[in-house]
């Protein structure tokens, strides 16, 4: 079965689009690689395309969209006829509709969010390169992730999101949270890569962003990262932990404009047979910061 | 484009099988599934699969074939076509042939090494379960990796075999490491999962099993399995370093037959639109041992 | 100038003697080595001497006496005028009086913490013995620190309990908290080995405990420590982060009594030409949680 | 009993000072604090005194010397004394004499190497300052060590000089190297802070210099040195292993004149009551490389 590569790229609103560029190369640690109009495009040091963030000037923040990059144009294609299958209205857009981008393919998720399929994008390299490389850059800046690694966003109907991702774009499902009696679906966390997660839903309001996570290798790297937080003053959400789910080591932040970050290192590889490991609602402090073993009320309601 | 799952097993031929069962039970931390004639069937306490590993008695260490899992059994025949339409010889391998496992493909590599694809394998799942599961075992014993995570072989012809991967197997090559003049391959990394390898080829002789590697958290776990070998007096090959290819934290060290074992750790996120990247020989110590930058000759030679 | 050489016993009051027992040995991990009246003695797997761990049941939790070693019994008479000269009534305790231990000076700090100096007690060596030894051992249980570290207790006058342990015991002040206009002192941390700190004092009532901290030995470990107390299911009052004040890794939590205990890791060589180092109280949150930047209710509420 | 304070200098002899510089403020990570003469000096970012190291052109590599400081002036004429009572000729060296230096005392170890005690040097501070002070600095370079840790050397007659240091300088054995029958020290681990070791000698050519090593805060800092290393082309004598002896993370390397240089993290806290830790020679393998488990020959041979 054809698996949708990855997340290849987030595009957030921000309030102040200098701070935030700002923020993002300084702290965070990604290298700007463009411009265009209201835009300013960013990858991480370790990503080979143009661009996997996109920061567009806007008077509210939140996800303006995210997409998943495929393999092939037959897949696009394939992918399309399945997300209009499935009830979804697809449209293609142009490309260089943004800055390096070809043709993509644009849906509106069952919970309210834009999301795109595309193959085409200008291509860049890792600042090691790709011949004899060194394993890291010398002069990195901030955080330094390796990559985009996921979003984390809020609905009302998770079983119909799920249902779309493992049916019309080939996902599985790792994780669930449901009430103690398995009726309802709270959480819903799925994968295309053989990453834990590479996009989860928890219950909340339609079309809303919870967080977008950066990958960085080790609990140490993650530590590294909220020390440097505070030295830059960003505020935390959530101070150094695990998660139950997915098993990574994590924090959370926030950005100039209030989207919240992570910083997330390590969680197990995902397979397609792997069972859907199951959370219940009384264990729902455990499973998302298996330390404090309970949820925070920030947590809970900062959405952009 | 469909993918094979993952390298799903590994058969090592040892010589003293009770000692090799102590060992991959004390130091390596494998739990022990099941016996049948003159074999013993291991998994990692993180696999939910039967086993990953077989022991099996002979005269002659070195490995008695690797088997690839794949997502269905219409995958199974697909990709038995495209081995035939390679050139390669399939036999089906009857179910129950070993312990727990369904039908196989089995056939010969170009190197000589004898390969399985399979589907359907018993299920034990993982030490922790699958209902609010804890991130790790209190009672492990040993190195307790995760999970097998990749091969390594010999052999003359690396293009073909190679080729056989990418086109038979839909791989992809990760890394490849050549003559400076770039005309013969030395070494190929191969991938089908997100990882930086799933199996790897260096030149050699054909049929010989350099190592078979095991996959631990982070640097600190391959640093407290070097530990752990000290104290139980297994003899390294190489102790802990990084690796240029792949970027992995590393450790080699052998069993009790000879047979090359490897706690790992890291290694980059491999997509399939990554460029091949390329070492060339001069280089090659750096991209085998980035610190050492040299090659030694128990690491060239030691081969089962 | 001679030095104290330790903090080498920490005597707890415990409401359940058997079920603290249990919490030290299986969750803490260490060892008992004695039992005596209503009291439980322990060492750490790393420490020499007899016990540096009393539990004494008794109806109401917290700290019943800390005591210091001292290199010789020369020490101990010079450090006895020294705490006389101070205005502190000494008192001789008795050899056998508490299980291994030697003759001891007690006296009550101005804090009215019971205190005691001794240089005589049991030895047992660590459990790695000293022929040979490895450096750590195979078959150590739950968090296995490496040593008691350091206590923080309350008090209402830090001026002058600083003030007698660097005239009367040799302490040097390694860091303090002050009020924005220097006038007050809210935190007093103290050192007479190498350590950021030995001891330390917040401003609070007197006579009471805030933690006990056990010494691990990275980030690693904290954190590793922290998933076991989840397991355990042990309540935390602060889950892994950094302390500004001695740089340290950290994480609290409580004994079945409620007394704090901390897993400490790391922290700067301290020496006794630093100067000290100087905190506000509008940084007291960075100074105490690096990465919260502010304090929890419990942390500052509760004490035993 | 008075304790000397710390190594708290090491002039090293360089056959190309501006290589030599670069070096060390590039790949080391030390800060130029001055030069006079033929020689640079340098202190680490968190090193509150005006230096640590003296780099001096010379035409031969090795140790010009190292000096302890002590914690007053009556400490170093109590030292002096007792450096004279064992037998040694000692020298005032008047102020200023090198860069920012008051008075020193100067005088040859049984083994040749010029030593040299002192109270009075120059104040700069760390690089975080000493209010409200971050963690780290966020414009480290290279290595970036928190302070010179130890020196080994080599001596023929180790007995004496272990002698002269517990005798004259008060210092403690934490751990020796002897034949396997006890008769012949072969190595001695010598410690006056709460260090596992401060100075150690191997047997030997007299008067020569092992290595200068500088402290890290942990394995994973010791294995990102190594990288940098490799980034840097800088020749590696050892790879990252733990030391049995002491139980540091460690790796060596080459400075541009040969001499060996070391990172260091971990090992365990001494104090002046633990028992002195033997390795016989047949284990010295262990106790030196506690994974390889055997010396190598550029570890015993390179001295400069
Ligand atoms: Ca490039
Ligand atoms: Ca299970
Ligand atoms: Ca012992
Ligand atoms: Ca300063
Ligand atoms: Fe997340
Ligand atoms: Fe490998
Ligand atoms: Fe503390
Ligand atoms: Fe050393």
């Amino acid at each position: 079965m054809a698996r949708v590569m990855r997340l290849g790229r987030v595009e957030l609103n921000v309030l102040d689009l200098e701070k935030s560029v700002e923020y993002y190369t300084k702290v965070i640690g990604l290298e700007e690689t463009g411009r265009m109009e209201n835009s300013v495009y960013f990858k991480a040091w370790d990503e080979y395309d143009h661009h996997s963030l996109i920061l567009t000037k806007s008077n509210k923040a939140g996800l303006a969209h995210m997409a998943f990059k495929v393999e092939t144009l037959d897949d696009l294609a394939y992918y399309e006829r399945k997300i209009e299958q499935f009830g979804c209205t697809t449209t293609r857009i142009s490309s260089h509709t943004r800055l390096a981008e070809g043709e993509a393919v644009h849906f509106i998720l069952p919970t309210g969010h834009h999301c795109e399929l595309y193959h085409e994008i200008g291509f860049l390299g890792t600042s090691v390169g790709s011949l004899n490389p060194h394993p890291w850059v010398l002069d990195s800046k901030g955080i330094a992730p390796h990559r985009i690694d996921h979003c984390l966003l809020t609905g009302d109907d998770l079983k119909t999101v799920t249902r779309f991702f493992i049916e019309a774009l080939n996902f599985r499902q790792s994780e669930k949270i449901t009430t103690v009696d398995g009726e309802e679906l709270l959480g819903s966390f799925l994968f295309t890569t053989n990453k834990a997660h590479d996009l989860a839903f928890v219950k909340g309001p339609d079309a809303k962003l919870h967080h977008a996570a950066f990958a960085v290798d080790s609990l140490h790297d993650v530590f590294k990262a909220a020390d440097l937080l505070s030295m830059y003053e960003v505020p935390f959400d959530v101070t150094p932990t695990r998660h139950g789910i997915t098993r990574g080591q994590t924090i959370y932040f926030f950005d100039p404009s209030g989207n919240r970050n992570e910083a997330f290192a390590g969680g197990y590889m995902s397979y397609p047979d792997m069972p859907t490991i199951t959370w219940t609602e009384d264990k729902i402090g455990q499973g998302i910061f298996y330390h404090r073993r309970e949820l925070s009320e920030s947590f809970m309601k900062a959405l952009t």
